[in-house]
């Protein structure tokens, strides 16, 4: 897509510094920018790049700004304008309503006009496809699930029977929504499956990752709440909360029927047990351990990071018997009260 | 279904106080619960909600029952009544036989002539589909598997090349089942591939969960006992064996040639070396790191549970000089026992 | 496949003790081989086995030689002399071009003559797909993907659009390369999604697992260098590269922009923050949490193994105050040089 400067700095909402009539179609980081490219100076350390870039036009901040020889567009949050602007120049693919041949769709299935059904997809009885939806090569919908307008699933994403997923979607391939639920009763040495009644609900603007899996409830609802991003290989237990816009990195899995609370953040490879309540602006750093409920905000962190093999064989031997070592301090402790009180005494 | 809780109370061998000719026809919290929903309180704590709810029956232990104002079954396992009362309520669908036109079998697979074969699925040369198997749509079939009777494949199943499933599987979507290990010998600086010519065979009663991955065997096999529940995104390397009734939650890693025993449960997220020997009865909390053989029952842990960033980054920084710490107060130790000498020589 | 044993010692470059007339047909281990099979000894520990091994032959150590009574090929390195052994008598089966009828192909797509399109595969417009590919079933080639020659996809991959893979690679199912990263800027509380321009990129002899995810570039690509070996449930986020000849075991996680060097070796369920340098010839122990960049060859580790769950949580409480008792010895360490001092001072 080309767009004037002037065109972008209206649509963006910032002041532009340069030609207006000059064109951008496409963007680039400031080393590699060619005068066609749209580039952002995010972090004001890297402002040496300035100088030599030939970057068709630079968002960056106004304290940034004597440094570039190019166009530039000013913002106080640079990263955030150049997502804007990175819409613009790579607007999603518009979809052409329609149902492939080699797709399966039941005939009790609605499927708004303009909505694509893509090739091999299947799409079964009583299923709802919303307008402008786009499901892609490979997806399987199944029974009583509905999709909203304008939802995206880019290749082989499984939506399992009664799953619902809001506006504006955006789920990558090999998602498994609403499978049911690991669930069962010990019967002896047996395991009863209890069957799982409940539904996978994701509210609008959540994006699913490649590879992702979110649960349907045991009897009630397993609920992605409106604006949740879920990176891949996420596993999202049987009726897990998870609060509005709050992002959550690859390989972490939450436990049944925890609850976490809007706008937390929670890094890669986290593991969160079950029945926990996590509050809003909780922020869990990489693989985090979270055993106990976090109502707080705040920060939250656990894990040996890696040090060399020999030092890290030497104090795991030690963590061994940290108890042990809490009770020899102790002791001197003691031994130390003992001796200063009979000192103490004898110097008296 | 519709059941009569004078029904329900002979098929589940609970006795039941209250209308025999009522009708329930779902399962509901407690608090949830309408006149047509059986309920149930597996926990005492929670037998206030008694009070007040409206469900038309509700499986407790005898001890909880008088706080109840409507119909009651009495259980010593609540749950497990509850679990086996669910699968009644919602019996898994029948299958009818027959094979989807688009479908892809080849001539010589043998598909038992009840069970289903699902839109865009793929069954290969020689594979072995039994009586009243669901295969769901997308499923692929390698060469020469076989899927044994009453089995249920979801959906998007793939079964590699000559995997052996056995009866009343129930597979979920995305999960992958013998594909070739992770095998390599190293040639200087380049990996070279080993053939990895065992299966992945799957005993009666297992449940694999989403995206889950067990590989088939080096040379021998990659063995997954009867009754073994696998969560989702559980990694089951080449030639490992799971024991019979063995249960293990989603995230976990088991790495090759690892053996673990009966009536195991792994929690989630998990990390297992390889070639190790787990015994019967042995627990593992979530994340927990194995490195060593266990082979006596119990329960094990490891890890350091989340904590405020703040506190975590002060005790990560003492954990890299631990073994100096123990080291310290030795030096301590010495230095007391050697004063408590001198002082009592020189009291002496 | 059959080979002769004095053909397998030609092909091998080793030398044979025995009937270079004799057959094998199949590999087994020591204890289970016949006389068609073919095993070996890798650790000298084992050579027990040696004595009562009714196999055909045994690739083994000049060591260990005289123990056999069977046919003999000798080695320097048995285990890789047996890789590539295994290699002849089990070669990738070869591929027959041709397109499936059930299969979707773009008429843009050039599709080498000699090339294989499975059942229900997708190929979309301007893919390229090389001489003796293999697309198995149910795999999905985006827009613009160009697959190397001999490459194998095993079942159900899915590259998306503008993947790049080389010659050689054996990707296996459930695989997700080039899906748009994860990335957004912050908007207030909403996330705003920054298209992903950049693409995957594979080398030659590249293998993927199953159910691993490589995502594509946010501006610039993702790499994975030539003979690269990712294992499955691996995550590659946006911007990664990974050097020659690395090889990552199943369940890692590597967060966006970090950068690994050759030879490396990644073992399974590590995870690594984002934008850090690794350099060659760096091994990281299992579960390792990788905060912060490694230059220097070497191996590292972190993490508690797993220990009865009662000491754990003895040791783990004291973890929490481990600051505080670093204090404590520092409190005592003073004492103890005041009261040496006092005592000094008295005893002059």
């Amino acid at each position: 897509m080309e767009v004037r400067l002037k065109e972008l700095s209206t649509r963006l909402g910032v002041p532009l510094r340069g030609d207006g009539e000059s064109v951008v179609s496409r963007v680039a980081q400031l080393a590699n920018a060619d005068s066609r490219s749209l580039s952002f100076l995010g972090d004001s350390k890297y402002r040496d790049h300035l100088v030599h870039t030939r970057a068709g036009a630079v968002i960056l901040k106004e304290a940034d700004a004597d440094l570039a020889k190019v166009a530039v567009l000013i913002s106080e949050n640079p990263y955030l304008t150049y997502a804007r602007a990175a819409c613009i120049l790579y607007p999603a693919p518009s979809v052409v309503g329609g149902v492939h041949p080699s797709a399966v769709v039941d005939p009790s299935a609605q499927i708004d006009a303009s909505a694509w059904i893509g090739p091999t997809a299947v799409v079964e009885a009583g299923a709802v496809v919303g307008a402008r939806v786009f499901v892609g090569p490979g997806c399987i919908l199944g029974e009583g699930v509905s999709v909203g307008d304008d939802s995206r699933l880019v290749a082989r994403v499984t939506l399992c029977t009664g799953t619902q997923v809001g506006k504006r979607a955006l789920i990558h391939p090999g998602a498994v929504i609403g499978r049911e639920g690991f669930g069962f009763a010990r019967d002896g040495s047996r395991w009863v499956r209890i069957p799982q009644i409940g539904r996978a609900v994701l509210g609008d603007d959540v994006e699913i990752g490649a590879n992702t899996s979110v649960d349907r409830g045991a009897i009630e609802n397993t609920v992605i709440g409106n604006g949740v991003k879920l990176d891949n290989h996420i596993q999202i237990g049987h009726n897990v909360v998870v609060g509005e816009n709050t992002a959550v990195a690859a390989n972490t899995g939450i436990s049944g029927s925890t609850r976490i609370g809007r706008n937390c953040t929670i890094a890669g490879a986290v593991g969160m047990a079950g029945h926990l309540e996590i509050g809003d602006d909780v922020h869990f750093a990489g693989m985090a351990m979270v055993t106990r409920s976090f109502t707080q905000p705040g920060s939250y962190s656990s894990g040996i990071p890696a040090m060399p093999s020999g030092d890290w064989r030497r104090n795991v031997a030690r963590f061994r018997h940290l108890d042990k070592l809490v009770r020899r301090v102790k002791q001197l402790e003691a031994a130390i009260e003992k001796m200063s009180e009979k000192k103490g005494r004898s110097e008296s």
